[in-house]
């Protein structure tokens, strides 16, 4: 399998002699955007620009604009000829395989040959996995997770994805799709339909969405007073959520400890099988501080096995938002090998 | 960490001659027994033989004991000095420092620094780990997960435990307790208390204990006849179930059911997290065949995430119970280096 790149400070020089080359390039295929950057071995973006994921029904023509951004961005930093390889992060991409399938949030549908694709017009090794993957790799070369050798990525934005480290390895199973915590069962019976199609994922409870799904519920189902009340139900999300929780509103700091329960006695479930030194949360939802920590933490303790009780460490993701995705694309592009 | 020895018929020689010593040690400590064997590099027990465990108060005079015991064996099998090194699987034993910490099921209580002690006494190299791990790598090595990089061992006895092996490797966690599947709670609200003093953990449901729990819960809440009717409800075991279920009893068949049914649902769980090609079951409850297979196997296919359904197969374990602890502790033995 892989061996991640474990790369700090003090590895740069070797790890530039060998390559000869002192750049990665990261690239972080979202729905709607494509971020890229030119990257060095110190964890530094040294310029990034992005395109729109969605313009090209079809892949070829989006490749064919990326590469062209891709070189401009280049020949500006006088690094054509600088890059030891390519990274991406993109949904439901596999390590193994190289492939995108059937990502339901991509234009385009079906079996893509991405790290072949990108290889031949780019000419460099390419390594591809999925964005919460990327982000744990991120986050293990260069933000919280330095020098942790067992944790586990939670990045809780639209969805809930994981990214799992086990021996300082990211954990892809056999088929390159493993560590998708978001969909591990948390209610068993009546749970939420989740976008999975099955029903009680975390994915349902503790994304932006599932915030927004629970202030729906409770506006619903009780009758107090609510800031949120205000707002039109359907249009309602995480941040108006957040926004009243902050100036105190009841309800509104419930919907926090709700998900914040859920996730915390999920994080206990997940304790038993890797027992990880640390839980790293990333994403928007990650930035509502204690009041998703508190519950959280709370019943992480409550529900923890006691031989495990008070040890995994709850972080929050080091790396700026907007470098996160580029970083941790880029960091698997020291590895990358040609197909 | 560890580098599990991946030991195949072809590579036996090499084996051999690197370490000059044609066997290992296999030492399996249970609450009643310790069963202890010489076992070569193709996974032959040559012989073995045991000693009672709870007989000895005093750690000391129960190693001083082992040691006779096993030199006797030894001898008999001209054997002394042809030892490479001693593995040995104990409950709570603990891979990384060689101890034994709060065993519930053992006579000694406390800290207990095993690994140091046998080495000590045997002047051999020891490697530790508890009872499932050590049947995981048995598995690994001689058994049905040979060739095997990724799976999940599942031991379902008086209580369930589990080993994982994500990538070629045992997963042992930061604090070298990783894989205690047994208690997953898979039941959030009004689940049975477990031997762990949480409530609603996977062992309380689909343990050997778990069925006659579950047998006696049907017998109490139900009116319907019953063959386990005819045995008193607090003496009714496991193998009572099974033999009525055997017979035809519908009562005994629906326990199957239940607890088939949950442990299929939390193995759907476990697939989200390491993707396993493979779950391989061990122990008594595992050899109740399909009555207990059918259930699982629906309600795991029923549960799991659509990228990951028909992947996992469910196998049972292939090596014999009898030597199957010695085995797995043995294949330990290969790498044991001196603490």
């Amino acid at each position: 399998m892989t061996d991640l790149p474990m790369i700090s400070p003090e590895t740069n020089n070797t790890l530039t002699t060998i390559n000869m080359k002192p750049y990665v390039l990261g690239i972080d295929i979202g729905g709607t955007n494509t971020v890229f950057g030119i990257v060095d071995a110190r964890g530094t973006v040294i310029a990034s620009n992005s395109i729109k994921t969605a313009k090209h029904p079809d892949i070829n023509d989006y490749i064919d604009e990326l590469h062209t951004e891709v070189m401009r961005l280049l020949e500006a930093k006088d690094a054509v000829d600088k890059v030891a390889g390519i990274g991406v992060g993109a949904p439901n991409a596999n390590y193994y395989t190289g492939t995108i399938d059937n990502a339901p949030n991509l234009i385009w549908h079906g079996h893509i040959e991405l790290a072949k694709m990108l290889q031949e017009k780019f000419d460099l090794p390419v390594a591809i996995t999925n964005d919460a993957n990327a982000a744990a790799i991120g986050e293990m070369t260069y933000g919280a997770a330095r020098g942790l050798k067992d944790f586990i990525m939670i990045t809780l934005g639209t969805g809930v994805g994981s990214g799992i480290v086990v021996n300082g390895q990211l954990v892809y199973g056999h088929d390159g799709f493993a560590g998708e915590l978001g969909h591990m069962i948390v209610k068993r019976n009546n749970g939420r339909l989740c976008g999975c199609g099955r029903t009680g994922c975390l994915e349902a409870y503790c994304s932006a969405t599932g915030v927004a799904r629970t202030a729906r519920e409770f506006l619903e189902i009780r009758s107090d007073k609510s800031l949120l009340r205000d707002i039109p139900v359907d249009q309602i999300t995480s941040k108006d959520v957040y926004d009243a929780a902050v100036k105190g509103d009841k309800l509104a700091k419930e919907v926090f400890e709700y998900i914040g329960t859920i996730l915390g006695e999920a994080m206990a479930d997940m304790t038993v099988f890797s027992s990880p030194q640390a839980f790293i949360l990333f994403g928007g939802l990650a930035k509502s501080g204690d009041l998703l920590l508190e519950p959280l933490k709370k019943a992480m303790d409550k529900n923890m096995l006691s031989v495990f009780k008070g040890k995994p460490k709850v972080l929050l993701s080091e790396l700026k938002e907007a470098d996160a995705a580029v970083l941790g694309a880029s960091a698997l592009g020291w590895e990358a090998k040609r197909i």
